[in-house]
């Protein structure tokens, strides 16, 4: 086997979902990992893909997941699937020995959620969902300023809103078009796809720390098939902090994560996919106060910016080969803070579905 | 009687809050409203008031709220004392035939409320309620942007935060020392002071039409008295639209308005007192697209500026004593939106209390 710092994490991924688009090209970004193969159900789609996306000419393109799972040169699957699948897929990369970098939302329930990270941990694998903006150094800025009591005071409540025009961007019949809309498919809708980032910030700001109460908010909308396409929902915890998120397929873009502390607020305009590649800001907000006879009031905002060489996704990626490399060379152990978050996040995104099934009633985690 | 143009309304106070010295200025900006007496518990409190804040040498000045109502020069009355006193002094109000200008919230609860508006109702006097922002010429702007179709879309969702740390402005005290913390002066707490104009704004963008389910959020923080001190709660329209604020004494301040159309977004930091009194702006975004592989995204925002010659607060002033005006020189009659917003308003805040009350519960209204 060669040294260590020669490694390099030998990549497959499965399908060619539009997401797929951006992985590769930070994969093409990467010394330390290599795409080395792709499967789709078509062979034609995969090497239309292949070719427009300046695949590594050495990539073995498939007409096959499985043919992608059966390759031994391939150390670690990146799966964006439709979420109804992964369950399927994941388990079979676990019996083939694979790494597993797992498009959000990974599962429909926990059951299935514990179905996947168990099967992975009992080969020995790495686990990691696709949630990018944990990876930005922006994020690990801002946990700094979260964190520190003298600036912060104690964080006492959390909003997330991510909504998005499904029809703006897939046009009037995205519903029945895109997997977004199906209930087999991505059954938890737009809880799963954008209440996903949402529950990830707030748990993220709170260090992962769970909350004890959860409710939905009444006005949960569906389509015809079923699937969520607007909710929101509070948690709280037993100290008396509080999260509130919406997450709707029917607005304008609004991405908006707003952590408020005793003495500051932190307000983040772009928190799940910035606006801009290189280059990310966050607001911070101090000591407003009150003008002569409240007739106005001072406010204090300081916009940081926080640069990056590369691309969020890009430091995913890093982060999962670095995973993996350490796994395959013997130096190192699945980290199993990647399957605890995510296992996390996807236990409140069914705590929601649950309250919403139940009108809008308080479920208590034990 | 002198014609109609000439005529200038004849105000009188009730009592010296921080408040009324705002008032009290706008008051001296307006030709059609005359300050012509001040009463307080304490006649020294009341001259010392009037002194500070340089009441017209012809103003008198009154020990009691009662000479203020017995004054035959009084037209109207201004009413910032605590809410647990107003059904008394609007009754009383009421009875020496005196319109009124009331502070939020008016009532502790619905019946209350109405007693206070029948009561003046049935002597053909205005009520108006305190809530100043819906005065700002930036609040006609923004509804014209709100209710074209065209611009706008429909109006989806509404999410209103007002939180400001009482702490920071009023000590660790506070709690004890302020109004606001004490169950039989202000007894609806941050809901009453901070939800109110959330509710407010949220009635507001929907042209007040009622929502039909209300349900509190979890995570109710209550100060030793038993007040609320940190509260929320999400309404649904039966068209599927939702509405959800925030309201707390214990964050640095937030104090946005964000209504999320289908096409647009109005983003308003400022909404219940403008950072800037002469000037104020809100955002409109519109058209937010994916850049290429979602690596990005366009955020198409304009910033509008709506300048205002007088204060919101004399805007106020000044709608309500046209009005009066009116009523006295025979010309109109009292104005039935005033009372119909303001009983819309509390019978939201008395619904979400309601509900915090039984463990969160959505409320139908009937």
């Amino acid at each position: 086997m060669s040294s260590e710092t020669s490694v390099t994490v030998r990549l497959g991924i499965l399908g060619c979902a539009s997401i797929a688009e951006k992985i590769v090209r930070a994969v093409l970004l990467l010394p330390e990992i290599r795409l080395v193969a792709l499967g789709s159900r078509s062979l034609a789609k995969a090497q239309e893909f292949a070719k427009r996306n300046g695949l590594p000419a050495d990539a073995k393109v498939y007409g096959s997941y499985d043919e992608v799972l059966d390759d031994t040169s391939v150390d670690a699957v990146y799966i964006p699937l439709p979420t109804g699948l992964h369950v399927h897929w994941v388990l079979k990369a676990a019996e083939k020995k694979k790494h597993v970098l797992l498009e959000k939302p990974p599962a429909h329930t926990m059951e299935e959620m514990e179905l996947m990270t168990s099967a992975l941990e009992k080969q020995g694998l790495q686990f990691m969902d696709g949630t990018m903006f944990v990876h930005h150094p922006r994020s690990a800025e801002m946990h700094r300023i979260l964190h520190n009591p003298q600036l912060f005071g104690t964080i006492r409540e959390i909003s997330g809103i991510f909504n998005t025009n499904m029809e703006s961007t897939f046009g009037p019949t995205w519903s029945q078009s895109n997997v977004r809309g199906q209930a087999h498919l991505d059954g938890l809708g737009s809880l799963g796809d954008l209440g996903w980032y949402c529950v990830r910030g707030i748990l993220w700001a709170f260090d992962f720390e769970m909350p004890y109460k959860v409710i939905a908010h009444p006005g949960t909308r569906f389509n015809d098939a079923g699937v969520i396409i607007s909710c929101g929902a509070t948690l709280e915890w037993k100290d008396g902090r509080t999260a509130t998120f919406r997450a709707s397929f029917l607005t304008e873009m609004v991405m908006r994560l707003m952590v408020m502390g005793s003495w500051a607020v932190l307000d983040i305009g772009d928190f799940v996919i910035p606006v801009k590649e290189d280059v990310a800001t966050f607001q911070f907000n101090q000591g407003s106060a009150w003008v002569d006879r409240s007739t106005g009031w001072t406010r204090n905002t300081l916009v940081h910016e926080v640069k990056t060489e590369l691309p969020q996704e890009a430091l995913m990626l890093r982060e999962f080969a670095q995973l993996v490399k350490g796994i395959i060379t013997g130096t190192g152990k699945p980290n199993p803070i990647w399957p605890s978050v995510s296992k996390k996040t996807q236990a409140i995104l069914n705590i929601v579905k649950e309250s919403i099934e139940h009108d809008c009633s308080p479920i208590t985690l034990s």
